[in-house]
């Protein structure tokens, strides 16, 4: 198994998995564990189970611990569904995590419409706008700007794979949380409950992660208890301590 | 200046004002304390300032301290309206808060479209559908139900009496935030602020506070710190004790 210069093995300590990451490339981060903890599978009924945008597969990784069914991760980006491919070999999980190279606006080639139970998603977070500040084009930029699928566009496409019932989970950041349940209202996508995450009590909101459900009952979103990560000390507080160590 | 049997005398500390409250008809809760603790006024600079669905006045005492002009109280309920005039004659607050009985829905006979620079709000939390399972109209009914004002009305005619740039301030139940966030968007008024409220720190929110300005820029909303009211041994924690007791 090829391991690159720039790249590293990290381990997700809960999963037992050793994942390729790259500073230079892609390495996941806080968001990507959280939209994990945050997401309940089915643990043995059967179910099709989606991680779109799914970058080095982190998110798919961590949730495939959750469940015994398989989990389909669509990356874009040849180099990263690479890095994600190498980390399914590492680990010996050709059964638990399958890898598709693919555009997910495309995702009807391989799943039916109306066929997925769950889907999670960890979008690129920026619009184009904010990608005219920025001047090289890497895999970087494009998994965190909308260069390659718009927030209406991978909501549209869940939309359209998911069963009725069937569930989206996604995390995003507070300040395009009107324009995420915009789009997930104008895709029959009912949120059901919203955490706020934020980095100290003291601090605003910087991630926000909602489960939407297919053709839901209108009957109210909970929002459940907020997730604080650090204290004064700058140190991990629970949950996020646990979520991380498995402690 | 009479007392009912029924009415009790409670003191508002950090404002030092005596306000009449009555289990049997109306008294205030931590939603008035907290929305009037969320919402910014201008403390020097001349502004119309009203306090919508005002009940026994308890928001617009509040926010009084808070500003220099004074505040316009509109209730539907005269029992009500007659308990606020009767605080204000009591403090000797003419000249602060000015009560107005009367429906919100016909607040422009008394303001015109687009003259109002702040409106605070503590609407009814509960749609008729749930009052079916209510046996007497009362006034706490009334208070509680959408039965003379729904969450549409309310929300429009804020949004006609508000300025350009002016700002609502409300308190909601987060089962009816995609109802609220639906209706502020529907009458040009923009989200830029929430804050939720949660009763514990393991418990789901029971309260969310909304900032929306009219016509306001769409970039984004914050999510300040989330207000948690108790602690494992059922003591109000900071803000929350500061906030109604001014320590």
């Amino acid at each position: 198994m090829k391991l690159y210069e720039h790249e590293r093995l990290d381990t997700l300590i809960k999963e037992n998995i050793q994942i390729i990451q790259s500073k230079k490339v892609f390495s996941f981060s806080l968001d990507a564990v959280l939209l994990a903890h945050f997401a309940e599978l089915p643990r043995n009924k059967k179910a099709c189970i989606l991680d779109a945008c799914s970058g080095n597969g982190a998110v798919a990784f961590m949730i495939s611990a959750k469940t015994n069914n398989p989990i389909y991760a669509i990356e874009y980006q040849e180099i990263l569904a690479d890095m994600a491919q190498r980390t399914v070999t590492l680990n010996h999980l050709e059964d638990r995590v399958k890898i598709i190279h693919g555009d997910y606006n495309d995702a009807q080639k391989w799943f039916d419409r109306g066929s997925v139970d769950v889907i999670t998603c960890n979008p690129p977070y920026f619009t184009t706008e904010d990608y005219a500040n920025i001047h090289e084009e890497n895999a970087i930029a494009l998994a965190r700007h909308e260069l390659t699928i718009t927030l209406d566009e991978w909501v549209s496409t869940s939309s359209q794979l998911l069963k009725n019932g069937g569930k989206l989970y996604c995390v995003h950041r507070p300040d395009r949380l009107l324009q995420l349940l915009t789009a997930l209202k104008s895709h029959q996508l009912v949120p059901k409950k919203m955490c706020f995450v934020h980095p100290k009590k003291e601090k605003d909101a910087n991630m926000v992660l909602i489960e939407a459900v297919k053709q839901g009952k209108e009957k109210g979103i909970k929002i459940i208890p907020p997730i604080i990560v650090f204290n004064e000390k700058n140190e991990y507080i629970e949950p996020v301590r646990s979520i991380l160590y498995g402690e």
